[in-house]
């Protein structure tokens, strides 16, 4: 950190940003991104929920165009990304963290935990995409994995020791600046054959 | 159709619907309820998709509550419901028609249609829930085969007879007023093994 006259401060770059292709976009955008990568190339189809809004009030300005007045956020009650790919059921939530040391479980709400654990138990591939943005380092973690350690650990949180061990790192490339997918391939589909 | 002095009209009940235990319900009402059930009695988990919406601005009345004051909404690039059931991926549109004798495919957008194309590709089990109101009949028809359809066919509709031919009924119960998954079951799980 370089201290500057007049109190501006400088922020060094990390050494890893020069290495990254996302440059700093947020998860979301990266996953939208690799999405649309997927589906441009007819690889999976993967596509973020809308966010769940309660409209109270709508004005019809004119006779084509509804202009909503009054609406507010609702809690979402799944996860934020769902789709397919090679007959398989994909669910998952994405989340950041600017911790170093875990990933709090306070970040997930109970009911996202419930739909994991149900889409999980009919067969769908569940799992968590959890960014370390200080540490700029992307796991997947399975819901089977997590899961189990939610229900056998007092913690709630999840060590980032544990998620290195248990997680998959996500890489990033310019074209697939989270390729979730790969992990997918490798341990869901090259495994079971 | 009895007239009224003043102009007042009264609704004959068609006689179909003494028998059936959806009461008037819209099938969208029909399918979360019968979601709804299916999620309760961990039979699948199925939910419908939020609305999307464009918001445009914000207020903060309070520091816990975020009002939005201006937004519209935006066409839906994909299905309104997804799920997965015995390991399958379900992906599916819902619409009613007064129809009696055809589904119109203007109904359904482009964009939906090319959505159930590239899950269906990609091995969801894609399809449409069709009601005709009129004759109070609800028809799954999959995807696979309404597509082969529109690729050979000249006409911009599903006819009554074709549905009947190719899709399947879809029976109601008071606790499932909708109930899909029981052909979902009988197609996709039974006829397999």
């Amino acid at each position: 950190m370089i201290k500057y006259p007049g109190g501006k401060k400088s922020y060094k770059k990390p050494d890893s940003f020069a290495l990254t292709s996302r440059r700093g976009m947020s998860l979301e955008e990266d996953i939208n991104k690799t999405n649309d990568y997927y589906l441009f190339m007819d690889i999976g189809v993967v596509h973020k929920k809308p966010t769940p809004i309660q409209i109270v009030n709508v004005d019809y300005p004119s006779r084509n165009k509804a202009k909503i007045t009054e609406a507010y956020f609702r809690q979402a009650s799944t996860t934020d990304y769902q789709g397919v790919y090679k007959s398989i059921a994909l669910d998952f939530e994405a989340k950041e963290t600017k911790n170093k040391t875990l990933f709090p479980l306070a970040a997930l709400h109970q009911h996202q935990l419930d739909h994991l654990r149900a889409v999980n138990k009919h067969g769908a591939v569940a799992f968590l995409i959890i960014r370390f943005n200080t540490l700029d380092e992307t796991y997947l973690i399975f819901a089977k994995d997590f899961l189990q350690y939610i229900d056998t650990s007092e913690q709630r949180s999840l060590p980032i020791k544990w998620i290195r061990d248990v997680g998959y790192l996500v890489e990033s490339t310019f074209k697939k600046p989270c390729d979730y997918l790969s992990i997918i391939e490798d341990v869901c589909i090259k495994e079971k054959v």
